[in-house]
């Protein structure tokens, strides 16, 4: 964390000076705005947690429910999602707070008595140490008040906007402002009045029955029927030995619970599956009484009992498997022509079951995409171009998760018997645990994202994936830090550049590239101020020495990794770093010891892997997405 | 942490539910009080804090400032401070927060060019491996904050009252509250009005010009004559390489500086050495001029030059090295006869130079170890002779103290000349580092700590000193967890039970002791209500298993470790471990293969080893200070 540049200021350094927007920031919504989002969920609160982050830009977020959401919903996070909150802050938090999940029971009918269940496996959760982040389970309502803090604490001060839900949109491209949203007040004292805000920019992230979603054209794929499960979050008292456990639970009758401990040490939360619901149901399946659901949790667990002694929260959640044909409000013959205005994001865009534990981690990382997308083009940083990969990219990431989410349902449903190999559901629980962790993800080649040409340099780094943390030595004080830790959800690219064999201020392609870097009129970094900051600003460009820290010295680095920054134009010291002998970034990530460029977009997926010499794809690159 | 117990309580779980005096806490101070506090440093909050998490008990802190400190005093954070906070919940936001001390270099005039500064040599600052937690520095001010935050978080709600000063005291022990305070209003409108409160118990916190230290007449011991330094924080341009590593700088000329990265990134300290205080010197070194000062820093450094762009924070702070005779109201003579009604604590009682980092770390451990005892006293679960070891285990340790800075500022005055071999102030600095760390404590027998007649059973486990942690793996869901992390400062005795050879269920010297511990009547688990909780519940007993966590099961623990709790009269399941196979705290502790019993105090403190069938040596030590 870095503070105090401009001066002590008292308090907590997490929370960042007024600014901007935040200087003067107004209770009732502006007439004119930047970006309108509606919809708290954990789509809309990331999304605007990131927007926030910028002084020059004027975001509000709408929602129909009076107040925050209190409690309920999803529970799971994936590691990816823990390394997104690292970002904003507040990973730590979490990570103190939630429930750490380890291990995962297999529980099954006993071969000698097949009416009681046994316990048949365990497996260990991330076998492939796929993050160095937990997997955690924390309440959603939790999540969205960490996001809520991180609005409160930004430099624009940002707050939802409760109590006002979205009607109807009309996009007039002649227009400054020209999204007109007609909105209602849901709760209050006006309650029942309409109002008209002119936006920039629409999100939708207004959840799996999304009107904006209607608004725009777009429409869902795949099958409509449901599958239903009754969720009950309790407090209990068994005998089952696994209760603070993970569990998929099948029973000899064709039952089966998901059952997941729950943050603080009691809580659990019980999936008991309530099947396929029929074509003509008309959601009768959410009429299923609680006592109904907790009786057939306890056939399911003989010869054990549960006696629930407090339901904090339940509901028969009914959903199918479904994705939209596009994110945005562009059609596909009109994608030539013109931007999009309107975007969706989340549930509105994507369903799927509850069983891999998907639900708010894949939502977030639409909105951490989107997000700096629409800041760097409304600052001006960016062409709109830019705002089309965000369909591109975030559809495909759906669909692969659809695909995923019916593998593994239909897997859990089965019966034993159905099964080839009596270990096939743990097998393969271990063997894909890399896609519920959120890190399959890899974008495809567009103008943020380039080829595999070079990935021969850091094969640990593909492009379109993220970028995954490692332990370097930081060159200034000799402490072990976790590179990837030090990148904020601030919109900035980052530079990673693994230097050669020489040590700094030695002649090297290291020492060439820091001063092409610092003084190229072609270098990314070189130019006029652009969006409000420095244009060097845009950038956080580190680089790693294969040497000892203390076998070279700070000073020696190129000023590039050096910058002058703050009030007293004073010299960054924290972006020189140096390999941790015991750990050794460069064999950890196959990066070659002649050096490579990573470069790393604002929300942490790999844009390019270079040559130390390769300036002028550098320059291309970026020529396009914050072109001079 | 656990939380959720009595059902889901939305928004941060650190934040506890109110109850007692939280409930309806006064704005204006109460004319009749269990404990007030006099002083908001160091050692005044972390004693508020650990009182106000006790529902039951009614205690203030005033100050004299208007409002809290904003910054400034001391930084040092030695690493029994961050064991310290991670007991009240926030040793991970400091440790996010505070700059680590990893590495000190050593700076001495040049051998060939004695004119110039060179490096000498570079100490790793924690060799020995003495803590898991870091060494750190954050700035005092904040580290109030934090307290203060956990104070106003706790079921109490407390905050300190501000703008407040103490100017006398009388004690009548025939009255219910035996302690008649005068105070005044020093800020706010009613500026200058006296009152009068009385209290069970008064805490002097109110640093080295203590009134309180007057009032109960300790003197002070030691040598008058005091020593300066000239104290900048300070954003800097220089070209100095180690400006963000920890060093001793020596110049030829004998000039020397203390020189200290802060926070932030940006931050740094300069202790400016400006020798002894003459007798007759009447604070006039106070008047040194800032200017003088960072001068006389640039002379030190040559061959480099500081540049300073901002003061953030300046002193010139002149201390000698004192200890009072006593930390109480009562004198040797009368020790006998009556028990104390006031405590002095913090600088208080002991000043010595800043060198070694002491400053606030010695002053909250004095807060910490006499915090519960009042605690204790008060709820009628102590007797009142526990108040009298505060003195004795406290005094101790600060003459200690004393003892060590004395070398050590010597040690960092004299020339390298002085020195028999070139390395002696780093091979110093390395070999002592347990102390400066807060580790070398070590209680004398008292009826709270016992003898080390057992201490062959867990030679890790040194009776007097701290309980230091270790990995051990959580029965309930097979997560690893830092044992010692998980103890709240919450007022309970600890009971670590480290089984003998057989299983969780098996017959064994563990069963037999956990039978005992849940159902004989000697056993100081067993028995009537106490202050306010169950009587098991100032208890915290876990029991710590040789087998890996997947060969027993939870359920055949015996049921002292896993006691029935909160308004659903749940189970707790998170006091049954398994030593990690990684790491084997057996192995790391030197903890017998026959099993023994670790007592814990309040504070930390161990305070018995015993064989696991020593039931009447555990139930005689609780009789005493939890008598039946
Ligand atoms: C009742 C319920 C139970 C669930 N249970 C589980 C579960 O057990 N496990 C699991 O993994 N996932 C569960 N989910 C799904 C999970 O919560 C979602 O995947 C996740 O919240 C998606 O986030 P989102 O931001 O896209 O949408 P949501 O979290 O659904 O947020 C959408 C928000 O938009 C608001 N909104 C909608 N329309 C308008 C409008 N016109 N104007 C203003 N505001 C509007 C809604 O009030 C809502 O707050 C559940 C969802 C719901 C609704
Ligand atoms: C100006 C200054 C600079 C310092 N610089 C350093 C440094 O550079 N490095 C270092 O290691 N240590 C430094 N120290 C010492 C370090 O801050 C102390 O060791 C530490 O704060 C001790 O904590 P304490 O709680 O005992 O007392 P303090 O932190 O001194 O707190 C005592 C409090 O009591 C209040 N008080 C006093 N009398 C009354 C009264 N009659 N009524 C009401 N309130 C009263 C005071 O206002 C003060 O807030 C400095 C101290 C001071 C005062």
């Amino acid at each position: 964390m870095q503070f105090h540049e401009d001066g002590y200021v008292t308090g907590d350094p997490i929370i960042k000076r007024p600014a901007g927007i935040g200087l003067n920031r107004t209770a009732e919504l502006p007439v004119e705005l930047d970006v309108l989002i509606v919809g708290e969920g954990p789509a809309g609160m990331i999304t605007a947690a990131q927007l926030s982050q910028f002084p020059g830009i004027n975001a509000r977020l709408v929602e129909r429910r009076p107040e925050e959401l209190l409690v309920g919903q999803a529970d799971g996070i994936q590691a990816r999602s823990v390394e997104t909150f690292q970002a904003f802050g507040f990973a730590n938090r979490v990570i103190d707070e939630g429930y750490h999940i380890t291990e995962m029971s297999f529980w099954k009918p006993g071969t000698t008595n097949p009416s009681e269940i046994v316990r048949a496996a365990v497996a260990k959760d991330d076998e492939l140490n796929v993050s160095e982040f937990p997997h955690l389970i924390v309440n959603q309502a939790r999540i969205m008040q960490y996001f809520g803090e991180v609005m409160r604490q930004s430099p624009t001060r940002m707050v939802p906007d409760y109590g006002i839900e979205y009607l109807s949109h009309q996009i007039d491209e002649s227009e400054e402002y020209p999204v007109a949203v007609t909105l209602r007040r849901v709760a209050g004292p006006q309650s029942g009045e309409e109002l008209v805000v002119r936006t920039k920019y629409l999100v939708g992230a207004d959840g799996a029955r999304s009107q904006i979603r209607r608004d725009i054209g777009a429409t869902r794929q795949g099958k409509q029927a449901a599958h239903a499960w009754g969720v009950v979050d309790s407090l209990a008292v068994t005998d089952f030995p696994d209760w603070r456990v993970k569990c998929a639970i099948q029973s000899n009758d064709g039952g089966s619970i998901l059952h997941i401990p729950r943050e603080g040490g009691q809580l659990t939360r019980m999936y008991v599956d309530l099947g396929e619901v029929a074509e003509d149901d008309n959601h009768a399946v959410r009429e299923t009484p609680m006592s109904q659901i907790i009786a057939r949790a306890n056939q399911i667990l003989h010869p054990y009992t549960v006696d629930v002694k407090h339901i904090a929260w339940s509901s028969v959640y009914e959903v199918g498997h479904r994705v939209t044909d596009r994110f945005d409000d562009v059609p596909a013959q009109e994608r030539a022509v013109r931007q999009p205005r309107a975007f969706i994001l989340g549930d509105a865009c994507h369903t799927h079951s509850a069983k891999a534990g998907q639900g708010m981690n894949v939502s977030m990382q639409d909105g951490f995409n989107l997000g700096w997308k629409l800041a760097h083009v409304l600052l001006g940083v960016a062409p709109t171009e830019l705002l089309r990969t965000y369909t591109d990219e975030r559809q495909e990431i759906a669909q692969n998760l659809i695909d995923f989410d019916k593998t593994w349902s239909s897997m859990m449903a089965a019966k034993p018997e159905d099964f080839d190999s009596p270990t096939e559901l743990e097998d393969f629980y271990v063997r894909t645990a890399e896609f519920p962790a959120g890190f399959m993800t890899e974008y495809k080649t567009s103008l943020v994202c380039g080829t595999q040409d070079h990935q021969d340099l850091a094969t640990g780094y593909t492009v379109g994936k993220r970028f995954r943390s490692a332990q370097v030595v930081r060159r200034a004080e000799g402490n072990p830090v976790q590179l990837g830790h030090l990148a904020q959800a601030d919109g900035r690219w980052r530079i990673y550049v693994f230097a050669d064999a020489p040590a700094a201020g030695q002649p090297s392609k290291t020492t060439d590239l820091g001063e092409w870097l610092a003084n190229d009129p072609a270098s990314p970094l070189v130019g006029a101020d652009l969006g409000g900051r420095r244009r060097r600003e845009w950038f956080d460009a580190k680089v790693i020495y294969q040497q000892n820290h203390l076998d070279f010295e700070l000073l020696d680095a190129p000023a590039a990794f050096r910058p002058v920054y703050g009030a007293f134009d004073l010299m960054q010291y924290e972006n020189v770093f140096s390999a941790d002998p015991e750990t050794d970034i460069y064999a950890e990530r196959g990066i070659s010891r002649d050096g490579a460029v990573v470069v790393v977009r604002p929300d942490q997926y790999v844009a390019q892997v270079l040559p130390l010499d390769a300036h002028s794809e550098l320059a291309a690159f970026f020529e396009v997405v914050m072109p001079h």
